[in-house]
């Protein structure tokens, strides 16, 4: 029997839910710890990981520690998605799958999170940055937008693990353009992408992440 | 008897050379087709790669169009490492291989393209995101340090497809920081991230595609 797999994660980012997601599904036992952001770069965390990040993973059936969302979701589904739901065994679609998870984490990641930084957090108001960074998430959906136009997912007719990693993301749009969101009008001038995250956001598991993160905000995490 | 690949990329940015390092490591051989800047978000080159970004690759052996640097290392190791010079096949080895590689595309990569475009590229000079890119740029190093003291590379004990992985980027730190270079003193600061870094340089593969950048640059592309 597969025991439960421990997800060290935050409250309100959307990386270790990103992971949740896959776990959940996958039907893959697990507990989510919440890690306080004053201890995320000290010990013992940065025991599990040296960069001070969540997620991360322990795995009690293999005894391994992971971190960094992408390589985690790879970890897992190679490990328990043995029917293949997520992913494919043939090539190219396989290293496609790979392909737009990499986007994910190279592209809409770091993007989006630079734009939440200059739009929340930085000390400072600084226009040009924050532009930067809205534009580039604009450029992000329209990319998407054009890969998916005519299609219902990124590679092939099945969701996959690339197509799942970049929901939670995409839904932290509305806190990062704020009142700018609804003049975007993502379903008018974007209709592919908007159509593809909104068909990922009905599905069972991440209703259920969704649900999951706004009672753990709630909570004061 | 394998066909080249054809690698597209430009002369100054460091990931289609990152690319280039693995195919040199595994012998595959290989054509490099420069794009240059002007026609990289527009057709023709957005039929290969619809989010117009360099690397892409065109492997005529087994007809797939493949971008992302990640998703192109990851594929050209699985189909043409076939002795595993590169990586892991036991577990966790190849999991925290695949975990540093996520490292480098969603942390070192990010963040340095960030520093550098503040630093020289931006139309306004502004301190405190110079600082913000500068300052990450300085923990991601001190993050490869505490996982490489006491050890030659990041994961077991040979060089695998994700240190190489680091290797471009860093090469372009004295360009990204200009004088203030010096004054960072990595070798005495992060002597286990010096001695990793100077050991990558030095490897046959790597020294070729420093060559190579630098005499496609002189071309002026």
């Amino acid at each position: 029997m597969t025991q439960p797999i421990v997800l060290h994660g935050h409250t309100s980012g959307p990386n270790p839910w990103k992971v949740a997601i896959i776990l959940e599904e996958l039907k893959i036992p697990y507990e989510l710890k919440i890690v306080d952001f004053a201890d995320i770069k000290k010990e013992p965390y940065t025991n599990i990981n040296v960069n001070g990040r969540v997620p991360a993973i322990e795995d009690p059936n293999t005894g391994i520690t992971l971190w960094e969302s992408g390589a985690i979701i790879e970890y897992l589904v190679e490990t328990y998605d043995k029917e293949n739901t997520l992913t494919y065994t043939t090539s190219p679609e396989k290293y496609l799958v790979k392909q737009w998870l990499h986007f994910q984490m190279s592209g809409q990641g770091p993007y989006f999170g630079q734009a939440a930084w200059f739009t929340k957090f930085h000390h400072e108001r600084l226009e040009s940055p924050t532009k930067r960074y809205q534009d580039e998430i604009v450029r992000v959906v329209s990319v998407l937008d054009k890969a998916l136009t005519g299609k219902k997912y990124l590679v092939g007719n099945k969701c996959t693990y690339a197509d799942l990693a970049f929901v939670t993301w995409d839904s932290m749009l509305p806190f990062i353009f704020g009142d700018k969101f609804a003049t975007l009008n993502f379903e008018k001038n974007y209709p592919a992408y908007f159509a593809w995250n909104k068909n990922l956001t009905e599905r069972p598991a991440v209703q259920k992440i969704t649900k999951d993160k706004q009672a753990a905000m709630a909570k004061g995490h």
